[in-house]
């Protein structure tokens, strides 16, 4: 790695350090939708933006959104960007990354000289944190901000629809941050929040879904007995139930490529040593880039729930909180990364992710892709999250080679 | 069934009742350690044993004792009884029912007309809810009260010692508590508080032991993750892990004839659906009547809980909060209870106990045995425990038996 494109990586670690002091809480990164850290943000890069001689506006949802519209183009646009907000006690480079970076993205784009315009997206929530709702930021681009999302109600009884005035911005003018026509593309640099790439030493890699996702609840009803006195041909043990069926669904996950599925949660009922359970409430997520392979582990694992029931003498119970199909990335701009990847000169990697992102919002209406590099120990929402300055530079050389494709590419 | 055996037992059953009454909640049933119910059930007590000519005391552990002496006897005595105090919300028939029926043996002694002193206690405390520590009574009645439990504090701030003086005894007297020589056996009758009887289709049963206990609690740590972007091959999940370890020790206890072992308490951290476990404490209550099978099954179990960790990359500690031997009852005394229960027209069923009760304490001073009666649908320490009419009436006949057989056995 030469000097300059050290530099370049280095002035990207250290404006995600800067922006990472902007938070609600002395010591700990904490930045949600609309909170005052977030006018520093948007100040901090605005100023960056115009020095690059973009044009930048805050939308009504709070999105930081800088145009550069290249030499007298009348070309449609590359979006570049990710989230500007964070979860709680957060590390330093989820989502934020992605809209720094979108700056180097401008200066790759103005130094080809060639007709390529680039709006940079800073979203003002993708985590949820604030509302308990992710993608208000993302949502309100699509036009697809529910109106009732106004009324949703913060920890301190603010709606969003006060939150965006107290903000200084105006509700009524939502509808205004749709984007318009005349994107050729969006694409999404983010950290891949996992362990995959560190475990198989790859800096980078082109993403091409975002896994759909099942969430519910199990709840295991047997009788709660005392643990000396109730032999075990007589018992009805809930936990044991569960623990049945826990195995079970970590061994077909292993047996299924590409599947997880997690029980997170469980919650014993009386949750004494003494006595046998008498319920248990196990959560099941279950992730695939397949929704037709999800939706059958889900079937086949609340079958088995019933079968290990009723063996058991139980009662079993399936809640389902959420059913996400699964979003692809555009088939061609994901193409066109793997092919800038190989161009860079690196192995190529094409992986599904496993947590959601902005590109999911934005797919269904322009084509998305992303760009994950690489996650050191797969450490993310916690101060350890890291990325190296290598890899860094490894995505902003992809990303030239992904821009010079997109130059040329037919319109 | 005649009218004449039907108006004992329905004597006993409506004495427990009254009893019940004389709670410190209102509605529920709840009665610990000196509390002023206590004193009611005293004098109630107290009267009925007048009445049958017994000779009564409170001692300074308040243990209610009533002595009856027989025809100038100066044989040794047999003691019967149980407990006066219940848990929080309790049923009508937990150690009351021992103290009750007591009654009715003094009664069948005076019938048969033999030299057959029995003493009739009600100990003040077994539960070991007040203070934490069970026994209360019955330790003093042996000896084995240590003067360090006399600081114990409650909920209130009262000691052991403040908690005698205000129920109008004196401390410095418990030493007078303990039992002197001339004691022939020790009988507790006891409902069993477990779903052996009731599911046998048995109304009593001759108590060989008392099961020995080992309580801990194993602590698997792994990862904590995102369920969504760490692949199955790459976790260390703690609580699938811990499901594989509690399916195991379900499956050695089925496997091992008595032996009892429970997960009854299950903690997962951070226990979020969405992030795959990093620790999980889960307790291990494991019993047997023979110390050497339940050694070897905790030993067993702990080993496999470390297999299991190695395998999955995560460690595991095993902390011991009880080994409680076992406590086998007189040979000689239970023999005769299963010669009586035979001689009274019942299927000798011979059983231990899983649960601790005051003649675990006795049994090391003087032979001891119980007497189980079936529970209905083996609930207990809950408002629905009971008892049935016909059960207290096979007691009494086989109460009769065992009296007649003592009287007449060698001294």
């Amino acid at each position: 790695m030469g000097a300059a494109v050290s530099e370049r990586a280095r002035r990207v670690l250290e404006e995600c350090l800067s922006i990472a002091a902007m938070s609600e809480e002395p010591g700990r990164i904490t930045r949600r939708f609309l909170t005052e850290p977030m006018h520093r943000v948007h100040a901090h890069l605005r100023k960056q933006m115009e020095d690059l001689g973009m044009q930048v506006r805050v939308d009504a949802a709070g999105n930081l959104r800088g145009w550069w519209p290249a030499e007298a183009s009348n070309g449609d646009r590359l979006i570049i960007g990710s989230h500007l907000d964070t979860v709680p006690n957060a590390g330093a480079y989820d989502g934020i990354l992605g809209v720094v970076i979108g700056l180097e993205w401008v200066r790759l784009a103005q130094a080809m000289r060639r007709d390529c315009p680039v709006e940079v997206v800073g979203f003002s929530e993708e985590e949820g944190v604030r509302y308990g709702v992710p993608f208000l930021g993302s949502r309100a681009m699509t036009g697809c901000f529910d109106s009732g999302l106004l009324g949703l109600v913060d920890a301190n009884g603010i709606t969003v629809e006060e939150a965006i005035r107290q903000f200084g911005l105006r509700p009524s003018q939502i509808v205004q941050a749709e984007m318009d026509g005349g994107v050729r593309g969006f694409v999404e640099v983010h950290i891949e929040q996992g362990p995959v790439l560190d475990a198989e030493g790859l800096q980078v890699a082109a993403v091409e879904a975002i896994v759909g996702q099942t969430r519910g609840s199990l709840e295991f009803t047997g009788q709660a007995n005392h643990a000396g006195t109730t032999p075990m041909h007589l018992r009805r043990d809930a936990m044991a139930a569960a623990a049945e069926w826990i195995t079970e669904a970590e061994s077909l996950a292993q047996r299924t490529p590409g599947l997880v599925a997690t029980v997170g949660r469980v919650s014993v009922a009386p949750n004494a040593g003494n006595v046998i359970a008498g319920s248990v409430a196990a959560s099941l997520d279950c992730r695939h880039a397949d929704d037709s392979v999800r939706r059958a582990a889900v079937d086949q694992l609340t079958k088995r729930a019933e079968e290990i029931a009723i063996r058991r003498g139980l009662s079993v119970r399936w809640t389902e909180h959420m059913n996400q199909p699964a979003v692809p990335m555009d088939l061609r701009l994901t193409a066109m990364m793997a092919d800038a990847i190989r161009d860079a000169g690196f192995q190529v990697r094409r992986m599904t992710s496993g947590a959601g992102h902005d590109a999911m919002i934005m797919a269904p209406r322009v084509p998305a892709t992303m760009l994950f590099l690489r996650s050191p120990g797969g450490i993310s929402h916690h101060p350890d999250e890291a990325v190296l300055l290598e890899d860094i530079e490894a995505s902003l050389l992809v990303a030239e080679q992904f821009l010079k494709r997109l130059a040329s590419s037919v319109r």
